[in-house]
């Protein structure tokens, strides 16, 4: 007998049809034996409602009295699915945020979790109840509803397997497991049977959308093993773990990409103590966020060119501050490109293989893909192209590290 | 400057739009200087559809999780009037009923206000903030959250105005305050000025659908005085209050009517003690509630006839009940009528005249309308009569009475 966590997001509990399929799923797992806390997310498409009337009512609406609107739209999944539980015959009891009472700071609309007194769900759990709890949501020492930020459910429902020391904490969505790359770019794509929590951050934070990075830090800091399934097919989905002792670890896990960035570069800069807080420093204030970093000494071993990425959608901004920041500086020139693709390499079994690198590089010469910028973790190499070989240089680095076979067989 | 505690229904938070003309309502006030205290119900259309997932959901829902479930609904008009009134640039904060709190007893569906803590909303009104606080709802011992039954917001409002001892509660609906009667069937009917709390409890309990009776109770015991005004047009509404020494009181004040009930009689019973008892206990136990109850003596003078109504939706199971208990009794017979109607003279004024009764039945026998069953009470005389000349009679009552005019200018 396990304590199992799971939680379902906005699609699985889409329509009551879809709450019954998940009340069906829950009952399996009860009938097995096992303890189970369930976190539900919003029902697909009403939290955008309920942010549209806001948006009516107010032109910023206040984010106090957000966070009580948007509150409503798990407190009315947590009850439907409290009465599918019932009418199937199993004990149930909801949750609000509040209830629990998930305790957190007073930062509306992304708030974060101080405690989770856990004592009522265990006393439901004790008593056979299965427990409906709502994500997303919270109540600071002043009673006030707050709410975690979009897609907060992953979080609560990591943070209630830690506060529970749940065995395992279940994160249905619609897709079936984490995934060595897009299938929808690499049709030759496996799922992951088993991934680090370093891993899945990289390829998180890289593009790969399955699970929210907060509730991959979280169950990584509280060793909450997490596995990501489908609502809507069987499956053993993927583990989130750390990495086990003596485990054969695959050289790379997966490839992940996006175009979200841009590429601003300031050349013939003076090469000086402090440049670059003297240049970053302005878009720091701006609270734009630099991704990728870059400085090389030019050929007159006096300037240097700085290279940086930002989000697009910071990209007019960052060039006019960066324009500044070139006259002052007395630079020769600013340029920057918003067409570019980035693309990672992850796997902590690189940490210990050399050669990684060259044959990634090897990889896109021979596929004519000009590399523009180059940065490297531990566990990651991370590439920037033009974005018109984003596809070919996926494709082309899945096959030649040969991630559509599965290491254990290969 | 007064303290002030308004309630908008349904319809009056209709859409953002009509919440919009509320924000601007309760700011006029605000401006005026009064301290003002708002109570919301959900958005009309809103608890209904809620009620219709439900049971979908589960056949017959589950109480703790209708509660759940159906206090969204205010929770969602009490954030969008914040925002509302804040988008026109006067401070407000809203409060479900948990956090209030507003305990209640743990009767799901239809629980009762225990107790109310103030001290939350009294800093926010001396803090300069208009309080918006969900209507219909509260939060047990046990932190459930519970439901005052529908149309609880009346109650709501009623109750934090004791708590608050404000100098009125206002309740907005779609009508602009308590008539003589009913307009449709009256064109003459003329809006009261005030009218007692007395009074008014006949007039809500007798058909004329304006106030919850719990809240018109609630109100009287607490010597809150109660205002019904429409949020819809100007105007000063009905004020409802105690008697005030002195005052010179309209003989009538209204006439109510309603066709929700049957009459059953059962005759021939031998008459002897406790048969009221033996009669009316089996309906009693079967939740069946009683109004009118009539007892005489038969032709013989040793059986009697007893008569009484109950709403028209229990009509079949007390005639079944009957027949079991003639059996028992030995009784002649049992009969009854569902097409009936009940008229009722309202007013404290007639408890110091006398000639009232008399009029009323020479008025209906001028109209050729025969009494079925009359009942009394020191304020009101009831009449029933065929349905069919329900109109005809409350129209020649009003017309007799001369309720079209205004008592002062008489």
């Amino acid at each position: 007998m396990a304590l199992i966590v799971q939680k379902y997001g906005g699609t699985s509990v889409g329509s009551v049809e879809r709450i019954e399929h998940v009340a069906q799923k829950v009952i399996q797992y009860r009938n097995q034996g096992h303890e189970v806390v369930v976190v539900v997310s919003a029902m697909s498409g009403e939290t955008n409602r309920l942010i549209a009337l806001a948006k009516q009512a107010q032109s910023e609406p206040d984010p106090r009295e957000l966070d009580v609107l948007i509150a409503t739209g798990e407190q009315v999944t947590i009850a439907l699915l409290c009465m599918a539980i019932k009418q199937r015959g199993q004990d149930a009891r909801s949750y609000t945020g509040a209830q629990v009472r998930i305790l957190t700071d007073s930062a509306f609309n992304k708030a974060r979790i101080v405690k989770i007194d856990e004592e009522h769900m265990r006393a439901d759990l004790a008593a056979g109840r299965i427990v409906v709890v709502a994500g997303f949501q919270g109540m600071d020492e002043h009673r006030n509803i707050t709410t975690l930020g979009r897609g907060g459910s992953d979080t609560t429902a990591v943070a209630l397997a830690a506060a529970l020391k749940a065995d395992e904490c279940q994160i249905y969505t619609d897709v079936d497991g984490v995934y060595t790359t897009d299938p929808r770019v690499v049709p030759e794509a496996r799922r992951l049977e088993r991934i680090t929590f370093e891993e899945m951050l990289e390829m998180a934070s890289l593009g790969s959308k399955v699970l929210q990075i907060r509730s991959v830090e979280f169950a990584g800091k509280y060793n909450v093993p997490l596995r990501v399934l489908s609502s809507f097919q069987e499956g053993n989905g993927t583990l989130i773990t750390y990495e086990v002792e003596g485990m054969e670890e695959p050289l790379i896990s997966g490839i992940a990409f996006n175009q979200d960035e841009a590429k601003l570069t300031i050349q013939g800069v003076p090469d000086q103590p402090g440049v670059a807080y003297r240049i970053l420093g302005p878009i720091g204030e701006s609270n734009i966020e630099v991704d990728m970093i870059i400085q090389n000494v030019a050929a007159d071993g006096l300037t240097t060119d700085f290279t940086f990425t930002v989000h697009r959608n910071d990209y007019d901004k960052a060039l006019r501050l960066l324009q500044q920041v070139a006259e002052t500086l007395g630079a020769k020139s600013v340029s920057g490109d918003t067409k570019i693709a980035k693309i990672s390499l992850v796997g902590v079994g690189m940490r210990s293989h050399a050669g990684i690198a060259s044959t990634m590089f090897k990889t896109l010469a021979d596929e004519g893909i000009n590399i523009r910028m180059i940065s490297t973790s531990e566990i990651k190499i991370s590439v920037v192209v033009d974005e018109k070989y984003q596809e070919l240089a996926v494709r082309a680095l899945h096959s030649a590290f040969e991630l559509e076979k599965d290491p254990n067989n290969k």
